[in-house]
């Protein structure tokens, strides 16, 4: 959307990168081919893998940016919208990285408490974006650390009623039961990001994505860098959407484990939060953590504000039994 | 080096990342694995192929930094240390990148016109960079896309003289004669950027390089996000280093027909500049580039101040065949 957009960028024309047919390329400086014509540059806006994911979204390839994981397409956002000094407003807990990357793009940081870690307050967390004169509000749906869903229609309220960006994180959005698809063509204002890495299985590959209407794709494209996808992440990428049922089939199995893991976790009186992600969050006394990381289990803890609370990802079956038999264990030892 | 440091970097920590052995994975919401481990994310600073080119080149570890081609490492520089408003110097013409990542991330650029679009005057340029009030200097070295070198003495004197960062691009310095090594452990305020897209044939995998002392790259890993460079990104870099001598071979072979297609340029009266990389920067009527377009050879041409201008890349022997013979042909048609 135009209204938003930083002044400079509103006349910056994208760098250009000629794609055509060629019998002889020595246009752009390669090298010598030696290994299965890695010598060539990507192509600039993985044209092929973005016209499969359009047509698996059900959109138009010009309403599709792809990028190096959701991380560069928030830097992206705050590159083309965010002028020095800005706010950018999110609640909190939340993912660290948005304060993190506000900061790197000369932003200010400010985030609005969730009710019990869990609840939006919509007109409050409203009134505060209005409160800060935000120009981006980023909204991680399900949230992490928490795994908590906002509404579709808080969500909806939100974007009608801020005068600003908003990006919806949808990382985990897979492992919800939230509608498919997405509301950018009705909203000028709203970017949805999504990611290979959580329910395609695809962390390595560093694959995320962004819909938005054309017009705001445009304006993304000038200020990302050209090529920004390497070859062997956009052939993955392709080689992941022929391959859909094996992502809906782990989804399924994370979604059926998150409940076992959350029953399990009630039982033991640890309180976790309702989860629309591949995690649960919850409070936990220390040696649960410590006898974990004794035996080489990982679960990720938090500093700060969440001291004492831990984030533990749904793994398979079998990882999941042997969270389950060690915190058993810390348990049986207590009692 | 701290002085030139951004002051909210100054206080900003890095994304933690934990590297350790384990039984169970689930602190990071990755999915489930269904191909060769890329459910995982990749190590975040990629130590293994970090370590190993720290071997080749002589250097620790800590003395590197890895990204997504020598664009993600320009761009940590400017996140690290161009507040916002401030200037960044490069000479003119150069890469049209510089410019672009500059207004990105809310600078202001200047630049400063090499004598005949080739030789630097030196002193010039340092009053220029002092005038300018520059907080970061860029010296492509050799030069996109004239080609030319810069002496030795020269940039160190630069180095020496100006208040500023100084980011030596050396993408292109396999195919020049200069001596191996680099200055950073002398320079606090020198940082030097190399990639595997160019001699070592691999733009594809989008890889590039930092080099510089240690407590700069601490600032830089601050403003790095977390694991920017893909795992299959890092397992082609480790097999590139493997091979080095089929790096070596092409580098010998792009010089050797360097010289070749400089010859014929000047036989044919285009008067290319000396160039110390793996292309040649000439001026030429416009037919001929048609007539390359027209059998499909792609070359670089370019607008603005450098119409009439064109930069062709040294392919192999058999392209470079190719293209001498499409520029006969016009020649002959001509005549």
């Amino acid at each position: 959307m135009k209204k938003y957009l930083r002044e400079e960028i509103k006349n910056l024309n994208a760098y250009e990168v000629i794609n055509r047919d060629y019998r002889v390329k020595l246009d752009a400086n390669e090298g010598v081919d030696w290994i299965g014509g890695l010598n060539r540059y990507p192509v600039d806006r993985s044209d092929k893998l973005r016209e499969a994911l359009a047509e698996k979204l059900d959109k138009s390839p010009d309403e599709l940016v792809l990028g190096n994981g959701s991380s560069e397409l928030i830097e992206l956002m705050m590159k083309a919208y965010l002028e020095a000094g800005e706010t950018v407003v999110s609640f909190s807990p939340s993912f660290s990285m948005y304060k993190i990357f506000t900061i790197i793009h000369k932003g200010k940081y400010e985030d609005y408490p969730l009710d019990g870690m869990e609840r939006l307050n919509v007109d409050g967390f409203i009134d505060f974006v209005k409160e800060k004169k935000a120009k981006l509000v980023i909204l991680g749906n399900p949230n992490n650390p928490t795994g908590t869903l906002i509404p579709r229609e808080d969500i909806l309220k939100i974007v009608r009623s801020v005068d600003a960006m908003v990006i919806l994180d949808e990382a985990y959005i897979e492992f919800s039961n939230y509608p498919k698809g997405d509301d950018t063509r009705e909203f000028e204002n709203l970017v949805v990001l999504r990611t290979f890495s959580k329910a395609r299985g695809l962390a390595g590959i560093r694959l995320g994505y962004m819909i938005a209407n054309k017009e705001t794709i445009g304006y993304i494209n000038r200020v990302k860098s050209p090529y920004n996808v390497n070859v062997l992440t956009q052939e993955m990428g392709l080689k992941a959407l022929e391959n859909d049922s094996i992502t809906s089939n782990n989804i399924e199995i994370i979604k059926r484990e998150r409940e076992r893991m959350k029953m399990f976790l009630e039982e033991k009186e640890l309180k976790p939060l309702s989860s629309g992600a591949n995690f649960l969050f919850f409070k936990a006394p220390k040696n649960i953590f410590d006898a974990l990381w004794d035996k080489d289990i990982l679960i990720r803890k938090f500093g700060g504000e969440l001291e004492d609370y831990y984030r533990l990802t749904i793994g398979t079956p079998e990882e999941n039994d042997i969270v389950i038999e060690a915190i058993e264990e810390v348990e049986n030892a207590r009692s």
